[in-house]
């Protein structure tokens, strides 16, 4: 372990070398995200057999014999995550740390306890994620964790932002009366929704080698190139853009150290941990930057796969223990699987109705009287291997972030192009 | 468990009732302590078989049968801790949060940074710990893991009070040629020490009911007694005061809790959990209340119990993988445990005899040859039991407990008394 860790010492002098004489916080977070994801790509090798010998590990169901497979690596990356961030924090106020430049008094506490209540929130998630790992807590009372992770964001929101006031689509001001709509609480409520959402929609859009990390990697790329757009577009926001940046460069360095390993065949499962960590990213990122509406138009798929869903998660039709993809190891691809409507209500029924009028679901029948006896599992995975038919591991993993970058080109599209149908200029630059 | 929380109802609405007219935050922070405790107590039994099931359990090595107990269990007090320290969070500042009565541009962000900070290193922790107690990192990795949970504090420190100089004392300015002495980096390594020291000390004077737990309650106590004091000797600083009782309160409430069910016969353990959170409340308090010194006078005993076993820590004198004291089921005493000095060099020897002019071990000899063989293994409890003779365990923890006490009388007698022949009376008022 220790030579691995020496193996660093190399890269982060020179490293630390060229960056020594650029003063640009953004360029360090660069380096040093760089740095985040070799860091973590080293790092899970060497920790393997430590999470395997504690219990930390899982069957990999996909494959023949269902290999161990070392499990909650996502902790690895969140811990290389936090030690970049906590040497990146004083960066950006190097200024300040240097006694002459500046006087103390002029110190940017607002600034400094963003950066604070946001790793707050992540750190809390990140603890909570592991706990859900270890401990198998329970849905019911895992779905409110994020809820208590974000409050130290909303509170850091409240006294830098405090705003509430939304922009009222052009549309519907002759509804609403006015501009400007002030929501107070709700809006609180609503980011707190983000939260919860945004945390478990990444853990339930999963099951294939590589497609909890590789969603996240897309929707982490997509924010950042939203954020370095927004950079030239938009300098008043510039500050509440670089600080996005800031979390969410390392964020992309550990996501790819992690996928080498995660990637099909799987070396390392990320666990609760790191779906929990990667989802409170985009919640603080879309908080503290003040965008939250964009980072939800980036999460498309996941709130698709989310309401799809719906009618398993609550029960209105049967919902198995797991609703994977099955493996067929004659064809060594990967199929879909069913669900039986044997016992649906009424109410589910309708739902597969409506769901089967938007040709969103298979239908299985019995062959005499006609009759539907099963649908697929209700999940974005399931839809594309019934749609495209049956296919690979890695291929199923490499569609769904195809899908996640598709939504994202709509979503610049309809944040850059098309929004000026809903509001006017200026008001499009405001978030 | 659902029941369990709904308990919490009536008493969490009377309190709110009655906090609801007092504005002061001392008294809700006392409030939310209480049901802090509470909490702790009642949601322990509640998650012990879970804990249990999953694997976090150990055996109870001083009692017969060695029963399999719930480990980790300072996640728990831990978790509660921190929904009580959010939901205190905005009341300091409720002025601001109301709209109308406080500007927003005049928001304390550093007070608000503070408490961040704080909250970071600790939850940081809490994590790290959780981890450990999950996957059993090896010491020398997870020595330094204080340091990074520690960096977030020190960053606070540094933009609110900023301040590196210390007062010499008049003893030694004649040595010096000043009245300050201006520490720059060194102080900021004194603070990473204090915190390594901090979490690690706690995590070594333990492995008897109650104990871990026990000493903590008395070092919190006397830090809350000495802001008590403080509030009243010394209205400049009393900002600094009040910040550490509202961290340390809510500690005293779960850590109250948690000992209900650590003490004899534990049906609890805390775990490197409940350790290394524990260490860095005391750590926080110290740096954010820039009263660090005071804090460590409160850990005189983990301090000699630190540098009682360095000989057997750094393996100058053998050291056994266990050095608790032992069950005689005969008696159902506690008995000291003994390491063999066989092996022991020469420096080893130095040290066994220095200790032994300070009658601070006790020597078995080889009846034959009168050589010295053993020595009773170099911990705080062991000593006790070499000199007060064998005892049960609830007595032992009693009598840690007692020396802590006494300890921290003396600590009060050194910070209030015999401070003024050290430094003047305007420089003890200082920290």
């Amino acid at each position: 372990m220790n030579q691995g860790i020496w193996a660093f010492g190399p890269p982060s002098l020179l490293m630390a070398v060229m960056v020594a004489g650029i003063h640009n916080p953004l360029v360090v977070s660069l380096c040093l995200s760089v740095l985040a994801g070799l860091g973590t790509y080293k790092a899970i090798p060497l920790v393997s057999d430590v999470f395997i010998a504690h219990g930390r590990s899982g069957k990999d169901l996909l494959k023949e014999g269902r290999p161990v497979i070392p499990e909650s690596m996502g902790a690895i990356a969140g811990v290389v995550y936090f030690i970049v961030m906590f040497v990146f924090i004083p960066v950006p106020f190097i200024g300040w740390f240097r006694d002459s430049e500046y006087a103390l008094a002029d110190f940017p506490h607002n600034k400094f306890a963003q950066f604070l209540g946001g790793l707050l929130s992540l750190m809390s998630m990140l603890f909570l994620g592991f706990a859900d790992d270890v401990l198998d807590i329970r849905w019911r009372v895992k779905i409110w964790l994020p809820l208590i992770a974000s409050m130290p964001l909303l509170m850091v929101y409240c006294v830098t932002y405090g705003g509430t006031d939304v922009v009222v689509p052009i549309p519907l001001r002759s509804l609403f009366g006015q501009k400007m709509l002030h929501l107070g609480i709700f809006y609180y409520a609503f980011m707190a929704a983000l939260a919860i959402f945004s945390t478990n929609a990444i853990n339930i859009l999963a099951g294939v080698n590589g497609v909890e990390a590789g969603q996240s990697l897309v929707i982490a790329l997509s924010i950042a190139a939203n954020d370095f757009l927004q950079l030239h577009r938009n300098p008043a926001r510039a500050e509440a853009h670089l600080t996005s940046l800031y979390f969410v460069l390392p964020f992309i360095g550990v996501t790819l150290g992690f996928l080498k390993h995660n990637w099909y065949p799987a070396r390392a499962f990320g666990g609760d941990t790191l779906c929990y960590f990667a989802g409170m990213i985009f919640a603080v990122v879309g908080i503290l930057g003040n965008f939250s509406k964009t980072v939800l138009l980036f999460m498309v798929p996941q709130i698709f796969n989310f309401i799809y869903s719906c009618p398993q998660l609550f029960h209105f039709v049967e919902c198995p223990r797991h609703r994977m993809p099955s493996y067929n190891s004659s064809t060594k691809l990967l199929e879909p699987t069913w669900c039986s409507l044997s016992k649906t209500g009424k109410l589910g029924r309708l739902m597969i109705r409506i769901l089967r009028t938007f040709r969103l679901v298979h239908i299985r029948r019995d062959p005499k009287t006609g009759e539907a006896v099963q649908a697929n599992n209700l999940t974005l995975m399931n839809l594309l291997l019934v749609k495209f038919g049956p296919m690979s591991e890695p291929r199923l993993a490499t569609f769904v972030m195809i899908v996640q970058a598709l939504c994202s080109c709509l979503a610049f599209l309809i944040r850059y192009r098309l929004v000026k149908f809903v509001y006017n200029e200026v008001e499009d630059n405001r978030n």
